[in-house]
């Protein structure tokens, strides 16, 4: 008897070109498929929740599996991370309902954006932050993402070159919270559109950077323009830290 | 007319031998001396503050030279980032008097212990963080540390082969925080013996663990006999996070 086994799956994306298989480098797909297909001796192919992109981190993203191993859906995560290389890790493995697909699912994406504010960029957060060295006013910032909260229609929020069929979205909350020297823009909502919550960080950033007042935002939406946005923010500063599903079965 | 300039240094240890040169891999001081001394076309030999350990990494360490150059002391910080690695950025860059020696001088350090204490290790924080899968009892760790706060005959917490004349220290201040799956050791001081600061977390965690009562903690330090504290945590999860001079003139 197959069963379906839901992954959650963290990563340090620094050295993948993303969660896709795709020719030219090596991904946290592929190498999740290798180690399961190894592992359980069983030809597997995953099906993941979020394709984040090259150089993007993950604590929380999913991916579901069919396997006919009989070991017990709990001690896979242990077994795996045996393994996988240090850089990827299974936080949990469960069983779910054999039609359980982890992108038509409802749920709620969690999104962190993370900014260094300091003088200099701190070696050790390098890897994980995007340095914006002159002092963001995460006041502003609030009142920025306040208009973002919702439905929109997020055109200006999506990277040329999308598939969605509508870039109607909703975004539950969007906060910012700045401890000593750094920013963190958490976003959460239903789904974003391709490259959203990277295009979102980088036109806040222009608000906390004093170029765009708060209010701006609210036009550059109404423009459904991908040129009235803010640039792209680099991959690295962003971490998808989790899904939550509405319901397992 | 020679000017001596104090340096604060941040670094990733990850990929260094520590801070000083030795003849089996690259140091911090190594590419402080060659980094200054092609910029400024003298030959440099930083003096520094802590002589860290392979792979431990820091905020605000201290590196001294002397320089006959006329780039405005305060700007050099700015310069400097530009030849360096990406793993190594200096903070700032001051004046300071000719006989100031960044060892010599009474000075706090602050030093702190990073543990990823959740269910499997986050690859984010992999590098920077010692994983520690069973929950550690916080309460149980302040207890454990109050005993060491003061000034004491620290040769339990020595690792052998240290050149210190005495194991006399005193430790200002250790403080236990926990947020979410992390634990972190801070710990402050007129001056640690060599591994101090990781034999302190080591045997930190044993309390934290239930190997050790708190109150053991008074007879490892009373027995002065490095056998009977805990190991020598690993370097990865140390940060020196700054020195602080009480005056510099």
């Amino acid at each position: 008897m197959s069963k379906r086994i839901k992954l959650t799956v963290a990563y340090d994306g620094t050295a993948y070109c993303g969660w896709q298989i795709q020719p030219n480098g090596i991904t946290i797909e592929e190498v999740l498929n290798r180690t399961l297909t190894d592992f359980l001796g069983e030809e597997i192919r995953v099906i993941g929740a979020s394709r984040t992109d090259s150089g993007v981190h993950a604590r929380g993203n999913v991916a579901v599996f069919d396997t006919e191993s009989r070991i017990p859906s709990d001690r896979l995560s242990y077994a795996l991370n045996t393994q996988l290389p240090e850089d990827i890790r299974i936080m949990s493995s469960e069983e779910v309902a054999p039609d359980f697909h982890p992108r038509y699912r409802d749920s709620v994406k969690t999104y962190e954006y993370h900014i260094d504010n300091g003088r200099f960029p701190d070696p050790v957060r390098r890897l994980y932050t995007h340095f914006v060295p002159a002092k963001l006013d995460t006041e502003a910032m609030r009142k920025a993402a306040a208009w973002l909260v919702g439905t929109h229609d997020f055109a200006s929020f999506c990277a040329s070159g999308s598939q969605a069929k509508t870039t109607v979205r909703t975004v539950r909350e969007i906060n910012i919270f700045s401890e000593s020297d750094e920013v963190l823009i958490q976003a959460k909502g239903e789904g974003f559109l391709y490259n959203m919550v990277r295009i979102i960080a980088g036109t806040l950033i222009k608000v906390g950077l004093g170029v765009y007042p708060p209010d701006h935002v609210k036009e550059i939406l109404e423009a459904k323009d991908r040129g009235k946005a803010g640039e792209t923010a680099p991959a690295k500063g962003l971490l998808l830290k989790n899904i939550e599903y509405k319901k397992i079965d």
